[in-house]
């Protein structure tokens, strides 16, 4: 598989949603496979909360892409036929501009001074991207979680850049329930003694505590109910190898290993921008649902999974019953899906079969 | 109605099941009616989590009881009737012997050197106190959530000393998930930076960040998402009531709000150690639930609530079917609630309906 990764800057910047002017900035992409003549196989890849560029494929740094189960060669999304892209959201921290990289006009890093963005932000910079690669339409636009929101909003801004969009484990809109555990998370963040209202930067440490703890609450809406119950159950961790004398449950221990671990490589800034996105975006903003979707021309496979419980299938079903008032092409399925709100992550024969016949449909 | 407030000391200790032995304690307890003659007529309250001692009237400190609903004059729980009696857990911080009191051995406050407890230990000292009260026996020991583990332990424990025991909103064990958020919590008040290993007394400090973001997850797993929804929705927070900048919507306000309430009032070592009780109890522990309910004399009434997601009426299930297997007369009743799990503290004609009838069945 041809994988290239690149930052790509935009000097004359962007005028943001909120009316701030980021004044310059850079994405980080990679892509796969090749832009055939025809410019007609482009697909945009949009990641969740906590995904980045690296969807496919095995790098030095971080490790094997997010969605190297669906995009690859004679995978859902075949890289021997398609033209895979994904950049790093900005705002981000793998690379694209965003509160870890430097400030152009000031020369320092950005920390809280990174303005807030939104997914109608994302996905104009994604727009002038597209631009920039001289990518005439999306054969397909496809994401899960956040990144699903992102597919949506693209239908919607760009109705006619969009030939089909892949919504997974996606909702049009966050729940009360959704926006409460956020600030739970950025409360952690926030709290944390080395936070300094997010210019850790300039004190040399890292809110490392706050951002473990919030990945540990993320983690827990990720997974499903039963997977927990099935993996690790009441099970006490052996004493050898638990990770301090507070843990009991094997299910604790493994927590604070992935909340450890995620507090090494994850930016508390961008935690708290990218779930503030999440929270405020809402499709059916202003308009509500039905008349924003008014204007879409792709066509939607729409996806739920019965063990999430993070964006249920309802949610993506209330895309379906808007995008059905429209008569819009769409079609909405649930899958059973062992990982809760992750199953968008993984294969199986099913989901892989849907995207397939979705994309050549 | 009669009510009575003491601290009643048990100067001769008790042996935990870790084996520890507590030289003495004290428990702090509350009392609504009197005790007749026969001493027919008493009734244990257990309470939940963040529950005390104060179940019913007002009062000046602790303001109105947690129960006040159904324990009161002609309401469910009849204090004309009835004596009902409640005692703030051991470990607990509203009075009885716990990480915030002075330990006797040392003349200093306890802090981490207060031993965890268990739901065994709370039946046994509870069952200490029902003897220095001379009461024969409970007409009734009721609780919900993790009262009503002390409920049910009690029929095990002491199956000759409980006449009817009332369980509401609570499972014979913690699901994985619930164990999970629960480490989450505390993982929140190990991490606050004036937690020092339990030990911020020496330090003239408390962890109140901690404690306010475990009390918010807690809270969102209190209520249920509909309530959450119908309540809250997505509204925007108006800018001159914000707790702080970074809220945007009204729902992350009222946890802020909640929390910091909470954090004021509650202990981070009691949090710490109520949770650890709730995880590791397991009615049936090592024999399996079914083997462990043998022994039961007293009448069941479980009552789950369709809003409950932390223990859902399936969680009460399991408790009826064990007790069915064992020719137990157990009632199972699940019942609408609006409130999700703290449904059970809330008064609705049904519910008290239901008490009432149970208790002079």
């Amino acid at each position: 598989m041809k994988k290239n990764s690149q930052l790509i800057s935009f000097p004359d910047g962007i005028t943001l949603e909120s009316g701030y002017i980021l004044n310059s900035f850079d994405l980080m992409i990679e892509s796969y496979g090749e832009l055939n003549e025809s410019k007609s196989n482009a697909i945009l890849v949009c990641h969740a909360f906590s995904g980045n560029h690296h969807v496919a494929g095995e790098d030095k740094e971080l490790g094997k892409g997010w969605w190297d189960q669906i995009v690859g060669p004679d995978k859902a999304l075949d890289t021997n036929k398609y033209y895979v892209v994904c950049c790093n959201n900005l705002g981000g921290c793998a690379g694209s501009s965003g509160p870890n990289t430097i400030n152009p006009d000031t020369d320092k890093i950005y920390g809280s001074a990174f303005p807030q963005v939104s997914v109608e932000d994302w996905v104009k910079s994604q727009k002038m991207l597209m631009d920039k690669l001289n990518i005439p339409y999306w054969e397909m636009v496809a994401g899960g979680s956040l990144g699903g929101m992102q597919a949506l909003q693209w239908t919607i801004a760009y109705p006619d850049k969009v030939k089909r969009s892949g919504i997974f484990a996606a909702a049009p809109k966050s729940s009360t329930q959704n926006i409460a555990m956020n600030e739970v998370a950025r409360e952690s963040i926030r709290k944390d003694k080395n936070f300094y209202d997010g210019n850790y930067h300039d004190h040399d440490v890292i809110p490392k505590d706050g951002l473990k703890t919030a990945r540990m609450l993320g983690h827990i809406t990720y997974l499903s109910e039963e997977h927990m119950d099935n993996r690790f159950g009441r099970r006490f961790q052996d004493s050898e190898s638990k990770m301090n004398k507070g843990i009991d449950f094997e299910i604790e221990n493994y927590l604070q290993y992935k909340g450890d671990q995620f507090s090494e490589s994850f930016d508390a800034n961008s935690y708290i921008l990218m779930t503030k996105a999440m929270d405020n975006y809402d499709a059916g903003k202003s308009k509500g649902l039905i008349e924003s979707l008014k204007n879409i021309k792709a066509k939607l496979l729409i996806v739920g999974f019965y063990s999430d419980w993070l964006y249920p299938p309802e949610r993506g079903k209330e895309i379906q019953l808007a995008a059905m008032q429209n008569n819009i092409n769409s079609s909405y399925v649930i899958l059973a899906g062992d990982h809760g709100h992750d199953s968008f992550l993984f294969h199986t024969d099913m989901y892989s079969k849907i995207i397939r016949k979705f994309i050549t449909s």
